[in-house]
């Protein structure tokens, strides 16, 4: 049997592991940081600025994704994206990747392949690579992704957190919304012929990375990655920094135009859809960095509001499983 | 509801959060190196040698544990054992820890809270603690923890790989051998009362936290931690280094010994069983680190032998299901 063919049932370690090396060097990313690479107990990487950013998060089959609606390059390069823009959302930079695959063993060992091509060329978008990883079986219809990614500041810098917003302070979103919530409604309603492009969102976000680097270096005063939802992601600002924000609609309204394919969804999606990957921030000054632009101000009070109403913020829910 | 009653489903994130954050704390783990903690979109830790180790290992429900085999806060201990057991095979010391829960929304919120409680335990013993995580949910009887540990070495040094030994150095081991292999089998046998001590050891190992930096300054040449069986890590050493690595049983004698309770088994627990996280190291003095001992020496040549006998390291494979 060729190492690409059947599942990764009856393959030892070592032969899937040489696939997915093969598959995330593919893209050729590389990092002046590592300094051990897999192959040890652990990788080993250079940190200039005397502190790094550690941040996780996990995918799982059947919730995060669906094998019929996403081709396994684009949940590699999800999962990837994901850990990046948390590493974004504090300013930093990614300099580094770890991911474990907890998979059945019948899942095809092409399947695994692509998913590392796809980790791999997300990474080097990101301007970095996966250092190591672990891998292990599951039950049957089971796979877990989950990713660590470190990152850097800037000399001297320190991270945007969500607690810095004060009155006064612009809000502003470095990207458009509201596209990967609308992509996952056409999949659900099985027209995502409709508008390929909302789609593409859903498989996989794109960040562009370097937003948050920007928006560290104009000062930002508070920041997040928006995963879960606009109103929601914009209530935890609220929440950690003891302050009121208001969303205005009327900057949003290019957003909604551009979510036509959802009808009079367009709204929910661009107030409350979540797995964006745009970032959120607050700036006391009036200019915002290049890409990003205003959509709200923060005021003395507490919570969200929507033109000056009061509002739920909402969002995904794991364990409630539903939008509240 | 009170929010320690009931499963999962129903509860908020947040609740849910805030009981996992409540059960880490107990153990009242701490950290100089936590410049920012859980609750932003990254943790931020202090690097003060200007580099820093990851590793990242997962444990399935089923395939790592068993319900009626372990309490949550075994695996909790076990999670975070393993990975730091990594930290410290490179000669480090863990400074922090990433962790992500995929449960089944049936999923007792007890059951987790004990969970939190082991990782901020055993976190707590490596002389560190959990800065971080990610929470999902997942299908009926799944259940997934990965955890990324980081760590620092001592300034100036560089990591011991498994690919620094040479012939004439001698091969030691820095604790018993076999217990998990034979604390395993006992329940496997639903013989746990035969010998608690040893089942103990399979439920949560018990790294001696420190040999690996004392193996470092004692010049280790090669180390790793044994995670998959002493022949089968020995081997990755030889193949690693390019040299070939004999075992001496006579230096074994106690440990097989110790394993009564599984009879004729106990060797084989001893060569080939796995999860034990002591550390394996090569020296090339003869003298070697407090905790240490010898158990047999690095030649010229390729591959592991056993009293000067060709073997095969075999040990645990995940997808071909069987000890090879």
């Amino acid at each position: 049997m060729a190492e690409d063919e059947g599942p990764l049932r009856g393959h030892t370690e070592a032969q899937i592991l040489s696939v997915i090396e093969h598959g995330l060097s593919l893209a050729g990313g590389s990092s002046s940081e590592v300094l051990t690479g897999p192959g040890d107990d652990t990788a080993w990487l250079r940190v200039r600025s005397g502190a790094v950013l550690v941040t996780t998060d996990a995918m799982v089959l059947g919730r995060d994704w669906r094998d019929d609606w996403s081709s396994p390059r684009q949940v590699g390069r999800k999962c990837v994206a994901q850990n990046a823009a948390d590493i974004e959302a504090m300013g930093g930079t990614a300099t580094g990747l770890v991911v474990t695959l907890v998979a059945d063993p019948a899942t095809p060992l092409a399947w695994v392949r692509e998913l590392a091509i796809g980790l791999g060329q997300e990474a080097a978008r990101a301007g970095t690579l996966i250092v190591g990883g672990d891998l292990s079986s599951a039950g049957p219809g089971v796979c877990v992704i989950s990713a660590t990614a470190l990152g850097e500041l800037p000399d001297g810098a320190v991270p945007v957190l969500r607690s810095g917003a004060r009155p006064g302070d612009a809000l502003a979103v470095s990207g458009p919304l509201g596209r990967a919530a609308a992509g996952l409604l056409l999949l659900q309603e099985n027209r995502a012929a409709d508008d390929p492009d909302l789609v593409g969102y859903q498989q996989s976000p794109r960040p562009a990375y370097g937003d948050g680097r920007r928006a560290l270096e104009a000062g930002a005063s508070a920041m997040l990655d928006v995963s879960d939802g606009l109103l929601l992601d914009a209530e935890r600002i609220a929440n950690a920094s003891g302050v009121r924000i208001d969303v205005r609609t009327a900057a949003l309204a290019a957003d909604v135009a551009a979510l036509t394919a959802v009808g009079d969804r367009a709204t929910d999606c661009v107030l409350r859809g979540g797995e964006e990957h745009v970032l959120l921030a607050t700036f006391a000054g009036k200019d915002v960095p290049s890409g990003w632009r205003v959509i709200g101000a923060v005021t003395p009070g507490a919570g969200v509001s929507v033109d000056g109403l009061d509002t739920q913020g909402g969002g995904w829910e794991h364990f409630t499983a539903q939008q509240e």
